[in-house]
């Protein structure tokens, strides 16, 4: 199967790459770069010189249509809801790792995202592709919504625990960290290198684009509306998110009892993988990876869950993720591609 | 003033060394290392090449007594409890910055350092040295327990709050990040460099000995039991420490009120400092000094506080609050020797 | 095909197994590990959780001998010396991965491992594993000295310009760097985080053991003794080594030219890459892949070559050459189960 | 005395303020910034956040020369070669922490810097501010052209062995390895996080702009003509300069008497320490210091000479030093200032 990446020069397109580039199915026909059009990967990414020859591409959708069957999206935020549409129409299967089509509410987009949202007949038609939740609907869709890193390891560590009525969801706090990739490639003043190693940054409290989406899946699965309380900090490493996800229990239950709860929950999902009592995940034990590991601790003293969730960013939080998908729209084995080890150390 | 280091070969001896080494009315007279006892400081520590020509010296409680008038504790747990007596017994102010007479409670400590306490007549009259709270205490104390790291970035970000009352007792939760030099200078799988380079863990969640220390300060404060539920990271740097603070705010009240409420809890304080509305944070900004910055945001949406409190955790963490609380003994100004800029970047 | 591991632990073995997990002809039948016995990998190393279930075994060298056919040898120094014999006696083919057979004279591993050799029939019998230089050697060898880490990205980088005598060999300088995880994963004070973080350190010059593994292939090439200035440095980072390498040239020649020499040496070499004139690699751009990538700079005024050469020290400079090795040895395509992109970023 | 710092917001600048904010003579009179006057530092540093309360300040060359004695330029390359000489005219001393000075040559200044350069009547009267070197000269200057980061690295290292003749000129390597924070505070893709953490890059093989620098201190020296093989590596951390240099022995000598003569040569210098046989100096140990620390290794082997030579390279390799030169042209005791501990770890 034939498929193209468009916004050919992020971090995400290049996992995307790495992923494809050894995918036993689906075969790269052409990685699309406004920047860089005309110009070998190599010469923009050395990692991959020699592996890729074909030249990066200007974009023209009629005839990249013809060409392929899928398409990434791992451009900017506001590419994607006038693109993919397009596509869409020509029946060509189109994978979002942006936001434009996460928010089913053009009110919710406009508000957090400061633009406005893509025609709503998409937003509603769209899947957000959780994976390991909805990957029925995403075996089915035309339009996948990739979800943000972010809510991937939040709802993962946290939906086991919603769905089983287990916390109030009045007290859910989600502490999280992310390692500076997750700011793209674009440089800033806060990403130069001096000044973010060996420090430890907290970023946008409460003010999160990802929030919304979080609380969008929350509320759905709790049947009644869910807000969270939401932080995020930026860690000195290149990958690796973690959520540290604090609720109030509803009733006492332990952490053997929790971990039951969310072994049954993931049973057939082979990316998800539960800690024992006593062990808490590190981002490095799913480092370059489709892993997300979650750790349990039930606080006996304060009644309170605490959850650590732990994920690539790069990996299971966006491209990853989105060749999971495709593996789910093709109904191949959803490990297809992806069944790597970490790298440790 | 003379002054004795006793511990003298871990990382909390060596800053104090630092902070004397420039102090304008203390000296050193004597730095204690069984360990190391006979070579010069710079065959240890060859930044102090040149510097320290004295050498380290084996521990003779009489005769160190009549050489000095204050002794830094800069040892394992376990073992200021037996010594710190001997010296206030001679007269010798002591400081303490291990653990073992910060909590008040023998059984407190039994349970949580899993080894007797000190004897309770000490840990009665020990003072809790959290300098800017306890200034008047310290001033006039015997021996002081010099606080712990997380317990001084997580007490000076909350006690403003509780003490106003803005905040729900029963809601806190305390998300701490701590770099590595916090688990000290010896060597251990988990703070071998490949391991804990590019990674981030989370430990002992609600099981950290500091837990009794801050919940007996908020208890003090309050004037009634409160519990926290507190977790701990290992962030891949090697200085600084974050507590990310949560609460249920009591009533609904600005970020520009409640920095107001701050700025008037330290107006007399030179070492903390509140960032302005919209401004965190980071542990860079207070990086190699005695500074404790903090930043406040209230999310209008879900009725919570998050506060932001970065402290060195070997400086106002440990020995530079050791220093400031050696000042507040001689009545000294408490920058004395104190008053240097972070150094950044 | 199966194969056994033996050092079980180490880095060696946990990125011998990454690559053999996914490798399509070879199966880890049996991983040994004396101090480990008993538990499964994941127990040791979390981010394998789930994925391998076999229990680490203990060395019962008949048994394993009748299980598989190759054993690779991740073990400190002087483990195989003994124990790799025993196996080639019985028909299992041997790839060892510690020093132990390197070195064809028994006295210059007297001098530089400070213990006895191995015995001297095997020293002269087995294949130093450099897979580019000695393919057809690595063949039909039975037990295959796997070069080690700094070897690799030196050896890699001189050869083509000793070969066509570009440089005096008299005048070879190495300034080799290394990623921590050189060191292993015993932990020691110098290796300890808050000691290595922002940090640069030499260490051992002149007198690595690495130092006549060099030396002894130069000379082979050059037909006549060669001595090289070896030194190295920790580098803060966990992968990757960087050998930059001085010489004096023999001719005036510009960096083009050496370029082209270069190319033409590795013309059927997939593994490594030599960048256009102007470029220089970075270690980072072969990151967790079995590439080495060399940049060349000829300086017009003083007459000298310069040679960057770069590897992922634990995947071309230890496990994934020998994974090559098997392929080789088996008459696989070199690149089988290798063929990976770098992780980037 | 008043002094004024021009170029206000970068990192030269940043740790001028840090050590003149605690000088016990000198006192910052003004500190202009064209990109942020009127803001106050802590605004654009909030690490100064309430220490420093004067706005920065716009340029006006006749009112600032009658309110300081002494200017540091701590801009970027071709502005103090306009500036400089119009305060230097109005009798105030400039300590230029730019390139615009330091070579006597236009030619070369033109060749290396590609724009033309200072008046040559400056360029013969400005003092090359080497501190250890040219102390007298520095005493006297009214224009003081302060070293490089990499220059006072490696002539330091250098030049007591080109004193003594121990070494032959034209065989003389430096292979310089730099933290980032050497880039300057301005963003670019090869000084983002992502890329440049866990990484290491050799850049500008032969073609640093600090290379005539070194060679015309070596020259003068010497008595002919010098020329040096240098290499430049960006090395993951923010702070620190090594400089490993190799250099042809002239004649047999061990290790111990090279240590002598570089003791002998900086007898009375309190900011360079030699290493006793077999030490080697780390970066960390003059982190955030004005020292230089030196280690010798000669290779009986090979007979070539290794010098390690590290400082920080914001402090003696550019701020400090400026600091060290203000003392000696007041004729302060040279550590004045500057006499604090590097911080470890």
């Amino acid at each position: 199967m034939k498929v193209a990446i468009i916004g050919g020069t992020g971090y995400g397109a290049i996992e995307l790459i790495r992923f494809l580039y050894n995918h036993p199915y689906a075969e790269i026909e052409a990685v699309i770069s406004h920047s860089q059009s005309g110009r070998v990967l190599g010469a923009v990414y050395p990692h991959t010189d020699g592996l890729l020859e074909k030249p990066l591409e200007e974009l023209v959708v009629e005839e990249l249509a013809e060409r392929v069957e899928v398409v990434f999206f791992a451009t900017p935020p506001a590419v994607s809801k006038d693109l993919a549409p397009q596509f869409v129409e020509r029946d060509v299967k189109c994978i979002d790792l942006s936001g434009d089509f996460r928010l089913t509410s053009p009110t919710d987009y406009q508000e957090w995202y400061g633009s406005p949202a893509a025609d709503e007949s998409y937003l509603k038609t769209a899947v957000y592709g959780l994976s390991e939740i909805y990957a029925q609907e995403v075996a089915g869709a035309k339009l996948i919504a990739n979800p943000g890193c972010y809510p991937t390891a939040t709802l993962l560590g946290l939906l086991p625990a919603v769905h089983a009525g287990l916390i109030e969801d009045r007290s859910i706090i989600v502490d999280a960290k992310s390692g500076v990739s997750g700011a793209g490639r674009g440089t800033s003043p806060s990403t130069h290198y001096p000044e973010m190693n060996e420090n430890l940054k907290a970023y946008k409290l409460g003010q999160h684009k990802h929030i919304p989406e979080i609380e969008q899946i929350l509320t759905r699965t709790a049947g009644h509306p869910v807000q969270v309380t939401f932080s995020t900090h930026l860690i000195p490493m290149t990958r690796g998110i973690m959520s540290t996800i604090y609720a109030d229990l509803t009733r006492q239950v332990s952490t053997n009892e929790i971990i039951e709860v969310f072994k049954a929950f993931y049973r057939e999902q082979p990316f998800v993988r539960i800690r024992m009592n006593g062990e808490l995940p590190a981002t490095r034990e799913v480092y370059g990876s489709n892993y997300c590991d979650i750790g349990i601790h039930a606080d006996k003293r304060t009644g309170k869950l605490t959850i650590i969730s732990v994920i690539d960013n790069l990996v299971k939080g966006a491209s990853g993720q989105a060749i999971q998908n495709m593996n789910l729209l093709k109904g191949w084995d959803v490990t297809t591609g992806l069944n790597y080890l970490p790298i440790y150390p």
